[in-house]
């Protein structure tokens, strides 16, 4: 049985643009579109239920798959987007994927067997699968491959913040620890904003900016300290970073904040009333959350609707792993 | 249109009986069974398509209803049913409640019109509803009034274990702090365990256990230190109440553990990485979870099944809020 890719490859065109004559998108090419057409009549392909557009009834559920729910990241965010969707008759499958794309195969499939309307998806693996599929899909967070419609927050704002505040709460000597996924996305943009800030001051900074999986930051750090001893503020890549980095500084007898202060990027809390008292930039992650529901909407009213961002902006949350000033 | 009550009272049997009858259970006096036919004869009565038996497809989907994901317990528990559920080719729907049952009526609703096949919650609401509509349902913590299937951990163990743990880290004057549903549920066990032990050994004890919602526990402590200023070990109903008692004690000018040791119940982490670092009786989470999905499997497969008990026990993890020993 012929697939998508047969018919790319026949037709000598992407498998996006296979995509977006099945989906009847507007703006092909009449070349392209003949071209396309002939090839699926030649291969005698026969698109997807979802794709052939005839989606008759909704099953009124989206899913929802995130890397894990046991994180506070993830079970605030998974929380407000239930509450959003619930509001609107919807309701929610939860998957944890572990960074599993298989996981991820299997909802895909859902939404093209009409079992579930569409897709919110926070992940770390590779997304040409959502794009060429043509399902209603929003993500958390930018991906630099494809156009998507997703929701995130001001990275490099964050990132700006936290050098900032280092600095107003008296550190002299900057540093940034973190790591990034083998494919780009906007979290990257938090240490941009690190370093243009010191850049444009003309401050010396340092950094650790390991591709993942790390297994431990502890040599990077006894290195970083032993080149560079007046270190006394560091900007970690998100909160789970700064708990990780605050347990090795202790260990090798620094006090927090009193030899280094340390600024996180989430802004967790463990419950609606229990917060994490670190210092860090904090997500509005229920605007975050009711942003992707509202795209997520918009998708499924119509899956070819142009891609949009929602953007938010981020604040400081002041905690115990600074000093008072 | 008649409904199953007008069914019971014509019959002059309970709902449960009725229920029992429509979903053809065994053990029925012919007597009853004759009363409740005629009734429902007269009466015209048309049971729901689930309890008329008429479910032929499975939807492989299990609803969890919990007060809210964003808890580190709940979200601990909901990570390890979705993955439970996963493995057997089940799919989670999450609801969370915030112990408004109208949410929880809405997914009885699904499991009637054969959307899902079976609901695992944990409600602090009243839930005969569960029971009457006679669909697969499992608890997490008993229930009083009704039987059903259930998972827990073993409390009074826990609450004996509490008491054990802070003698044997020194503390000479114990209470206990904590809050009760209006609905009898298995928590309360926790105190009889403490209470039990301490009476064993002839030991005076006192307490704080109010009626749920608490506004503020403050004037309650304040009161409970200026009767007994030797209290120098507390047994907090969760962790949640640990740390707002810590709190509280601490804007009331008490170190903890050094004046105070608090020792508190379920052993949550914020993430797979991330204890919280306090002295709590741990809750065996992933069997919780597991036992539940085993559970209502079995319940999916045969709803009149009889009803089981899986109880597991619980262990003490050392953390910051008791002393060195």
């Amino acid at each position: 049985m012929a697939t998508m890719k047969d018919v790319a490859k026949l037709a000598g065109v992407s498998l996006g643009t296979v995509s977006r004559v099945i989906n009847k998108a507007s703006g092909i090419k009449p070349s392209t579109l003949a071209k396309v057409e002939q090839a699926i009549r030649e291969l005698n392909y026969i698109p997807d239920e979802y794709a052939r557009g005839l989606k008759t009834q909704s099953s009124k559920t989206v899913a929802l798959i995130i890397p894990t729910i046991w994180h506070p990241f993830f079970s605030e965010f998974a929380y407000f987007v239930e509450k959003s969707l619930d509001s609107l008759g919807y309701k929610m499958l939860l998957c944890n994927s572990d960074g599993n794309s298989e996981e991820e195969h299997k909802y895909i499939k859902m939404v093209k067997q009409n079992k579930i309307d569409a897709i919110i998806a926070i992940t770390y693996s590779d997304i040409d699968q959502y794009i060429y599929s043509g399902i209603p899909f929003v993500s958390l967070d930018r991906y630099f491959k494809q156009k998507i419609s997703y929701v995130e927050s001001d990275n490099y704002q964050g990132g700006q913040i936290a050098a900032q505040e280092l600095l107003k709460h008296g550190a002299k000597q900057l540093a940034y620890i973190g790591s990034h996924s083998k494919y780009p996305n906007d979290t990257m943009r938090r240490k941009k904003g690190f370093d243009d800030y010191l850049k444009e001051k003309n401050i010396e900074f340092f950094d650790i900016y390991l591709q993942e999986p790390v297994k431990d930051f502890e040599p990077s750090i006894k290195e970083l300290l032993a080149a560079h001893p007046n270190i006394d503020g560091i900007f970690c890549h998100n909160d789970d970073r700064l708990l990780n980095v605050k347990h090795i500084l202790e260990k090798l007898g620094y006090r927090i904040p009193d030899d280094i202060q340390l600024i996180g990027f989430d802004g967790v809390s463990s419950s609606k009333d229990w917060p994490i008292e670190i210092s860090t930039i904090r997500q509005p992650v229920p605007k975050l959350a009711e942003g992707a529901v509202s795209l997520v909407m918009k998708k499924i009213k119509n899956p070819n609707i142009k891609n949009e961002i929602y953007k938010y902006p981020v604040t400081f949350r002041e905690g115990n792993t600074t000093k008072n000033y």
